[in-house]
């Protein structure tokens, strides 16, 4: 028996809004506050350095990367949590390259949230052997694997057009020609249905504060193929990632498990209160959230391009090349999402031109999408959009 | 006119508990839960996205690494937050390493923390073009200074022992050989005064969650020398050290200032809780943190000597050359440690035999000492950590 969609109560929502921006930041899971006060109160406060025991932080990390599994098909120990997605990528990567000492292509698509790209640039400049960055258009990825390619990194749903990769066809291709294959999964964990496992991918990553609800700055996963775990050497060789972090010794030997992808000490206030957010996922099936999603989705198109045929719809059309998303080119966008933020529809716009908008069936209904194509179509066809202070450019997510 | 030591009013402190472990875990300061519900009830569930704008959350980063920098003498804007310890260990060293390509050898010592030791060890194994490291005793580090080194790397004040390194000295030779400088922080940050600019080291790292009271888990630092640091090149090349994070630029610029050692999403919820643990030093010098420092170890040491003759003092006796923690070792130091955390007195242990104490004058006082002292005596001279439930070795930290 799968959970009734939406849980709307399972979540804190300011009156008179419609967050259709849970792609950039979840909205805080009820819970959560009281979470966090009983670990900084009663754990950190009463219990002191003892806590890493009688509240048990010690295993926290493994805890929450096995419920975060659970949601993208890794079995139970494969997934590590911490640090950044930025973190996670340079380490995935830089294992990655480890994998192919005798190829120097890193594939990506210029499509790829640009951390990624930095951060394979960054890892470029420290290595200092010649490595190369490809990024292609999205749609020539594929034909773009070789077998120069070493590793093939994409984050698998586009964060400005939502366009979907398939995964399996991609990691199909990138095995078939010798290469490793890594998964962003920024803007699929939680949004669409994700079967690690059966991909055969060697590395994914992912951040938790999108679809997950893990909250601000909350921290991010790392999943491991478990049959290459015990070669996988780690570039970021952290105690908290030691077979024996305890032992201190002067040698770095890594845990024999995804636990040597961890690296420092973990954010305990953060990480507990992401367990807790994690828990809204009990008893819900992605194949209903994505099915959810669609139809949300759908609506929200033909409700938009109905009322506004100012704006172009900048997402794939078919719902099984896209995401959790829909966003929609509009010259005068960055105005009209601040005037619809205003009107409290909550998207966001990313340069130059695109209105963004993320669909979450956890706690957003067919009633949201049609009264939010509303408030656009007033924004847009009645030109609110101009007002003067919709023009000031100082948003900076 | 400064501030009186100690300020036990500004924490929260379990009834009946001396605690000795602020070196490990600072206790929870008064004000952090509340500014903690004010983050995730106000900002994060109240503006949703919108608050890292209306919340500022964006300058958060640099806000407290302005705060930190005034506890260790270094400028406005050279101090950059985020990340663990072992996470800036790695950018300070691949920084450095890139300002000495001629040169292959890391030399730190064998007192360094080991998780120093395993990042060095993974970023070699990165770049693997035959580096090596070296890690002579502490006493033999100056001397092992030579032209053959290209960066130094070294915890000022050893974990187990607490003795302290001349910052001063270590770094003018460090120069005079024309290697780079690195100094953790990881015991000195609130404990002991330092003068970063005046050192002219290049780089300094630290965490926030021993003497700055941080909370688990809480970022880490980085600081960098500020005329080089438009040169200097991040390994971990991520979007929030970018020059302009939201234009979404396929390559990486780095920013013109130290904010290029930052990597990605920042942790919001545990930098707001430091930010208001950081108001506990507002008033305070170091020099007065540092003379109740050196007052109150000299009393341990002298109290602990006298009561119990067992017990072999493992730090500098000279407190000039010792931070602000001392260290007795004793054949039954791990159950010996757990009987007195069990009678209140929480220090800890490090293997094989270290009984760790920290002494922390914004919160601990000489009748504190004393108490524990009384305590350490009742425990060592009546043989009470022979009790079998103090044997097991389950903790972990």
């Amino acid at each position: 028996m799968t959970a009734v969609l939406p849980r709307k109560e399972l979540f804190e929502m300011p009156e008179g809004v419609i967050y259709l921006d849970g792609n950039s930041l979840g909205p805080l899971p009820k819970g959560a506050a009281a979470r966090a006060a009983e670990v900084i109160e009663q754990e950190w406060g009463s219990e002191l350095i003892r806590a890493w025991n009688t509240a048990d932080w010690i295993s926290l990390p493994k805890r929450v990367g096995d419920k975060i599994g659970q949601l993208i098909g890794a079995p139970e120990g494969s997934v590590a949590t911490g640090d950044t997605l930025s973190i996670k990528v340079y380490q995935a990567l830089a294992a990655a390259l480890k994998m192919r000492p005798d190829r120097k292509v890193i594939l990506s698509d210029s499509g790829n949230f640009p951390t990624d790209l930095y951060m394979a640039q960054g890892l470029m400049g420290t290595i200092d052997k010649g490595y190369e960055l490809r990024t292609p258009a999205s749609e020539d990825v594929t034909q773009a694997i070789t077998e120069e390619v070493a590793v093939v990194m994409l984050t698998q749903v586009d964060y400005r057009s939502g366009r979907m990769h398939d995964m399996q066809a991609i990691t199909d291709k990138a095995h078939t020609m010798g290469a490793v294959m890594i998964w962003d999964l920024a803007h699929s964990a939680g949004a669409v249905p994700v079967d690690m496992a059966g991909s055969n991918a060697e590395f994914a990553v992912g951040c938790t504060y999108k679809y997950l609800n893990g909250g601000p700055g909350a921290p991010a996963f790392i999943y491991v193929r478990p049959d290459i775990v015990e070669t996988v050497e780690p570039a970021l060789a952290g105690w908290m990632g030691h077979d024996a972090p305890f032992a201190m010794e002067l040698g770095y030997r890594p845990a024999m498990s995804t636990e040597r992808m961890r690296v420092g000490t973990p954010p305990i206030v953060q990480l507990s209160i992401l367990e807790q957010a994690l828990t809204a996922w009990e008893g819900v099936s992605m194949r209903d959230i994505r099915a959810a999603s669609i139809a949300l989705c759908d609506l929200f198109i033909a409700e938009v391009e109905t009322r506004c045929p100012q704006l172009q719809l900048a997402s794939p059309r078919d719902a099984a090349s896209r995401g959790s998303q829909v966003s929609f080119a509009f010259e005068h966008g960055y105005a009209a999402m601040q005037a619809l933020i205003d009107r409290g529809v909550i998207g966001d716009f990313r340069a130059p031109d695109i209105m963004r908008f993320g669909f979450t069936p956890l706690y957003i209904d067919a009633d949201d999408v049609v009264s939010a194509a509303k408030i656009i179509e007033d924004v847009v066809n009645n030109d609110l959009w101009r007002d003067p202070k919709y023009q000031i450019k100082s948003r900076v997510t």
